[in-house]
């Protein structure tokens, strides 16, 4: 049974740079979306505001009101509390890893029932439900970003474990190799997270390795080497982009054919936002990079491209709220 | 509901040097067992006589005729066809691999039905129903013998993703690092697996490196290095054995924390020919070297010892017969 038609759902993707607001329809067509900046500054309770605000956007876009949804979903990086609704430990979000209580914030601000989650694991049930995973039984999404993280399904449901599978990015493709961002060595975004590739670009270049990574990131007014930058300095040949990038696909390889070797899963979906931004050529990259490590090698599983792009992730919260959910507290 | 007292089903582990069988009542209790060595010569047909025939004495033991079971369960090595009940691509057993059709032979030789499945699988499996991980909805078990198994419960089901999930073994610990009898290059099973840990072994006593191994191998009149001349080699302090345990274990702690950074499962056991000779010290020896590569290191899984030990495999491979199994062929 399809929910009704006129059943609004609205969904919300919170990011260390941006939000991104969706309203879905009963039928999960997007009505109405918006885009702020997430606030740099102040503490939890900016956040919120900016996330009610953001949300308020995108029904004004769908012309209707905030009291007409049945919930908001949204997801976080850090830690979550799904139960209470509350995201912890994320430290790439105003007050340094402080609790941002999101369910209490939309209840008092908006009168509406919002539900949270792990971003990646939203993102990947997106694709699991309405994207490039939508013909599997499972699937294991591969969110290669700033880390790298992971989202599984098995049985035809998400898998989170006791509360935190998924971390894809720490699995260790190499016994006392690279130091890790996380404090360990051998991890996998150790050497593919977008992070670590930009920590050792720094410090090569500060050897006197020649690159032009710094000066399109200053050209286009970054601090930091984006999904955006790094895929133009790959475009322009640029040697070292090109020495790193081939690095974090080695490990790629090695990690996601590790997982595939222990779950058999049907589909991996690459998405994140460097593999969002890089695209097709890079998928088929990281399908070759697996080949030698898989152990069943004349049935590998499919690998393909994030489908639903920018907004997988709002659109993904917005498939946290329940079907039952009777939306505005009562 | 439990299934009454006085059904009874049989279990078998084919391994590569022996073949044990049991027959349980209806409580799961072993009410009679029996033990050959497995052929080395001649084919298949050799290998369904042999099955059939250790089926008989435990029933012979437990005062029963194979006819009163309900089905016998068979765990084999190699890949298996569960649906026809055919073990192929088994390299240790004779026949070099050859089909080995034992449902087929069971129907025509004893008129009982049989069902096969991994052995590593039924071996996880029964951990899970009636041993170690009976406390746990999540489970993954290590293998640990002359390969590195893998056997997972997720959802409270066994996971054997499109059917050849559980390859522990063929997770890759060290890019570029040792060659794998498998062919291919640094997963945890060329650094941990009992084979290949001789093969080691080998390779440096022939150039000169001191060690009692193939002594202890030689007074004990086998040809290999059983767990049991390892686990002798080791309660001698010697230093060749030692060197390549610690090896074994940083990979396996590497290994089998990666898998919990992925799954996030609530016990790990750890089973299997070397798992289950070296005992808990070693179990806590691997507990300790997977800490320095667990993500969420504040809560580690239980690592526990197998519990079923020597008959394990042939019990889970009896909780293969379903519960509406009419036993005899009609």
């Amino acid at each position: 049974m399809s929910p009704p038609r006129r059943r609004l759902v609205g969904g919300l993707d919170l990011g260390g740079t941006k939000i991104q607001a969706v309203v879905l329809d009963g039928r999960r067509n997007v009505i109405g979306e918006a885009r702020s900046a997430t606030p740099t500054t102040d503490g939890a309770q900016d956040v919120i505001l900016a996330l009610v605000s953001t949300m308020g956007s995108a029904c004004a876009e769908a012309g209707v009101e905030m009291a007409d949804l049945a919930g908001v979903g949204v997801g976080s990086p850090g830690a979550i509390d799904t139960r209470r609704g509350v995201v912890a430990e994320a430290r790439n979000l105003p007050g340094e890893g402080a609790p941002i209580p999101v369910a209490a914030g939309f209840r008092t601000l908006a009168d509406t029932r919002a539900y949270v989650d792990n971003d990646v694991t939203v993102g990947v049930n997106a694709e699991y439900v309405l994207g490039a995973g939508r013909r599997s039984k499972s699937l294991l999404g591969v969110w290669w970003g700033t880390g790298v993280g992971g989202g599984l399904v098995l049985h035809g449901d998400p898998w989170e474990g006791r509360g935190a599978a998924g971390e894809l990015g720490h699995v260790v493709v190499k016994i006392d190799g690279a130091q890790c961002t996380c404090g360990r060595r051998g991890c996998m975004e150790a050497y593919a997270g977008r992070g670590a590739m930009e920590i050792r670009a720094r410090r090569l270049h500060k050897r006197g390795r020649k690159t032009d990574l710094f000066k399109i990131m200053e050209k286009r007014g970054r601090t930091r080497l984006t999904s955006g930058v790094w895929a133009r300095a790959l475009e322009n040949g640029d040697e070292l982009a090109t020495e790193l990038i081939e690095r974090a696909l080695g490990a790629l390889g090695a990690g996601v054919a590790s997982a595939v070797n222990l779950l058999d899963v049907e589909t991996v979906v690459i998405g994140g936002g460097l593999g969002t931004r890089l695209g097709e050529p890079y998928v088929e990259r990281i399908r070759e990079a697996m080949m030698p490590h898989l152990f069943v090698d004349d049935r590998p599983p499919r690998v393909q491209l994030a489908e639903l792009g920018d907004l997988g992730g709002a659109i993904g919260a917005a498939l946290l709220v329940p079907p039952g959910s009777p939306g505005r507290k009562r």
